[in-house]
């Protein structure tokens, strides 16, 4: 990883470095409810944690270049908070799509996402299975790998429910981890929702379920948990890049 | 303006501002080149200073809430330099799109978009003329209002011609008022291209005219001329807004 | 259930069901391999069945109207073997939208969708948020409901990883309880691919994995087990059809 | 043809058979109101009995591979009778589009297409044009060939003018002779609509023109006339599919 | 019909005369090779001498507005030709949609297209349907009425067969008639193309047919024989618009 | 420049000057509001003149080949004025792509755009991008070039402001020079319209601005000052073909 930030590289640099084979780590987030004690941009800002932790685990083994985050995501499912800011399905995967093919044109061997929100887990997957089929260039999409295993290492309370951890014990450790200034303890409440029968056969603003946003019980985190959890996430995501970026590079030894 | 930045809004005091009437300010940038001195992002950061100048001129005036950056745009012209990551003319529609109709939905009166890129503006022009046509949501777009006039009056060094300051005095003193760290002055150079006749007519690849990436010259750029230029620029953006305001508070009032 | 398929209905009286209140079951299949001794069609015969099994189930309690499969989807990951002849992402999302246009304008009152192929998930989830965007018409989906209690309950053989029960014991003695005549035990054989580490972030086609096309152990299987399956899976996609359309009736009669 | 029907073949065999050079024949159909005495499902039923038999006669001749029909077509004109489900426009054509392309990734070497609904005419038109510009892939549409001058011999019926046979004495007799026990004779009435001036260049409703869904008269048909017509019809598929084959076989040969 | 052609009016008479009833008619041609002798805006020139003609006819008893025509039109089939010039499919379709879009909402009641070109008749049927669909807003498509009677009454040429009448006796008289010093008279040739036995189910370029791009022998036309097939066609035409606006009003009053 | 217009060119003599390198000149004008005193076509008919102009200008130097004007451009902002019929953004952008692949296909180096309209210049500055971006075939749009200089040269009155010369002494002057007979001088009105603070960020209906649609004062306007304003835009856009011709073959030269 560089020391500086993405924001600090110059185009002379970042061509250098990809041009020695550097792979690009895109932060994918979005603008989304997180409870009363977290901030809208929750999902970023641990997109964009978990990205420099990954770029930190691989230094020394894969040359890495973070770019900018994507701030907004697809969150339809929370749009009935106010604050909630979403794009379109299109929208996330036309994002993915244009800077994949912008990276293989500048001459990338692949690219890697880091996706911070639920929603955009599909429209993602869409858009790299374009990026194979229209320019055979990969791309990785990392969603929080061994998330349930790192939660029940590490945390105290009881998950929600249908794998919805949300401004929760998981996000608010994280958080107070990665940023704690924006994380107010003090109105952060624990909630449980009911589910209907029908979730999640059928897509339920989730504002029908929870009055707070909340999912989970956060008043037990603490930011020894985030770390723990950030380091067991940032392991697993590495191990993903390790074995994608070694398939890559048979690929095109094998002229595929 | 909220102390807090955007990352650090919970969805309560979104939604609380968001209905006593607070105006969303959107910066969109990108990640282009800006020479050997500035960093890849420099039309996010300088969107997204402006707005916060902007927003700190209208305080008292009219309340906005300042939102994350979208920090890739259109930028096509130079995608021919390394590290610009350009984003198609559709999508920075679509992002702008999706972004006033979750705004609308939400209650919000208007959205202002603080542009920070010169091949964005045609397509949140669009965007703004269909967000109208669809849901009469009106969206004001800005573009460094006055920019001739201020850089008249602050600068020293001549333009390159054509409208085009790119990592020239201009926007180096900017850069150099909002994030100094970022800016190497000791890689700035000058460089004024030769316009070929057909330009600028037929779209050119910007590194067909330029080897540096710059066009005009940056190495008289200070940090008080920066601030010269974002106080001129920032006035200019909030007479727009008050404007826009109150042609929008006209038409709800008349029913329109 | 009407007594009469799908095929045999005239226009009359569709309509005089439809107005009565009878809630349509579209079997949504596709057209991929399942190996050696499974019909291409498979996902259709099986999304086909257990829409006949649900509204038999139903029977006296809901009024449905079984509408002819589709008889394609999207199996991109399995396009590597011959036979698969696979719909895009938006292709289906545009099928399953307008059927529910279609049932919308002639006055149903919601849409139920029986997958039976992994694939259509993500767009028939798109398609189903669009048609209540749009419309405010409710569309479910049923992914074989309960489909991992179903068959720790009924069957021997190990599963092959991933939530992946392709062409194994699972889904052969469905098929020997549908249409026995179509399934060539003889040539049925178990195959437990290897993953590799990048599994499943990364979108492999499933002929890089499997030589067969079989994912787990069909030999397993007996008319008996599938019978037993598709009890369960048909009671699990009653109740969510209950619970659907008690909240359908829910939100119609509160004037939502 | 295969004694085997599409359903049952597994990927092994489809392979083997498209490697070996067989035609595939893909059944297009629709779900749409045919009067009170045939199903929704005629054009289906139709389009897929017709294939059939084109099988069967060119069996020894030509190798072909009969496809699941596409159960849902472009329908809009009766979209005002219950049970028409109509797909737009733009889905038939991406179906087929679709098929095509995946029809030409697999090897083969061309697609035909037995189209059962008007409506699918122009939508399939496209599609076919459109498959030739992008792969240069060769798609033949039939759309009942010789249909007039097969009634003319065998039907004793007047048609109802505008080249309208629906639900008459040619739709009637070959679903006699296809699928008897889905027709109820009892219920078929003649109705010969009177045609307002404008039609047809203007788009009309039929329900505008129709009370029972009928153009025509069915009450003369017979199993016999049926299997007269698809005796007709089936040799003039033929004669077309021979042809076809001979131009695409002799592109190929001159690397066309 | 005005005496003024359409582009000498003003926005304020074309205001007031559409306020007062006017039915808009706009010619659709295309850029297509129409053999050595006629220019390549035949159809474009028929469609505007039509048009003009039923303006005529129509005058006293329906008020038209003729709009400027549109030039280019969907002409793939003849496209192996040069300077034949094509629009795509959907791009004359978007044309006639957003034509039919920006006359409804001036107040318009209707939409009146005469089409000139083979090629536009399925997208200009396409548009017609959804901007009924969209806006209840009624489009006529208009494709020479009448002309195999017409032509059967007034030409002595064998036509070439399959409906094809390209620059032959048909249209070389009318463009005698519209504008003789375009036509050519010494290089008019006969062609009759043989038909391949799989035409017309294939889309075949027509240049593989025909080597001069003549369907038909053009050498019998004369300007009289033109003045009696516009005489005639524009009658059929009459009908048609006189039909359609009647049925307009009765819309239009029973509130439809 | 041929002695005939584009309307009497055969496909031989259009495909044997395309193969000796004549370069296509393609007008694109719009149907939109000119105060009282233009017509509506004023865009279209100053586009062609201009083209014909150009043509001559280049007679001896370039092969030119004009096309048939597209009659209908983007003009969404004087469409509160009837008579004003706008195509969408993306219409005209498919226009001018569609138009490049098909002179592209048939072998032609390049295409000039002579653009009438304000509103066509971004939907053709996307399409000339995308027709690189595809095909590698350029495309120059050319937009009244030294508009301004030949403006203060040529005209005594004040412009209306903004770059907006709409119906004024610069485009009444050139009617009167190109089409006199559809000028009607005794209508013509000067109108300065107020601006307000929020223009041109904010897209206005110019109806809001202005009462007669004129923005400037037409009543200077003469023939004369039309035939220099002429001269001078051919001089300049000539200069732009010769630049763009030489630069097209120096790429062809150097096999780029």
């Amino acid at each position: 990883m560089s020391a500086a930030g993405p924001d600090s590289l110059s185009w002379k640099r970042f061509g250098d470095r990809l041009a020695a084979g550097a792979v690009p780590l895109l932060p994918f987030g979005a603008y989304e409810q997180h409870g009363p004690h977290l901030p809208l941009s929750t999902d970023t800002v641990m997109a964009q944690g978990l990205t420099r932790r990954l770029a930190t685990v691989l230094h020394g083994e894969v040359d890495t270049l973070v770019l900018p985050p994507v701030e907004y995501g697809q969150t339809t499912d929370n749009d009935g908070f106010p604050g909630t800011l979403t794009l379109s399905f299109d929208t996330v995967r036309a994002i993915a799509l244009d800077l994949a093919a912008a990276l293989h044109r500048q001459g990338a061997r692949c690219l890697v996402v880091v996706n911070g929100d639920f929603g955009n887990q599909a429209p993602l997957r869409v858009a790299a299975r374009e990026s194979v089929q229209r320019w055979d260039f990969p791309v990785l999409v990392i969603n929080y790998p061994g998330m349930a295993e790192a939660a029940d290492a590490a945390l105290t309370s009881e998950p929600a429910g249908y794998g919805l951890r949300h401004a929760d014990e998981f996000e608010t450790s994280i958080m107070l981890a990665l940023t704690p200034d924006d994380v107010r303890m003090d109105t952060a409440v624990a909630e449980y929702p009911e589910y209907p029968a029908v979730f999640p056969a059928l897509q339920i603003g989730l504002h029908e379920l929870s009055v707070t946003g909340v999912f989970g019980d956060p008043t037990a985190a603490t930011a020894e948990k985030g770390e723990a959890l950030l380091e067991r996430l940032s392991a697993a995501a590495a191990e993903l890049v390790r074995a994608f970026v070694s398939r890559v590079d048979g690929d095109r030894a094998s002229g595929g």
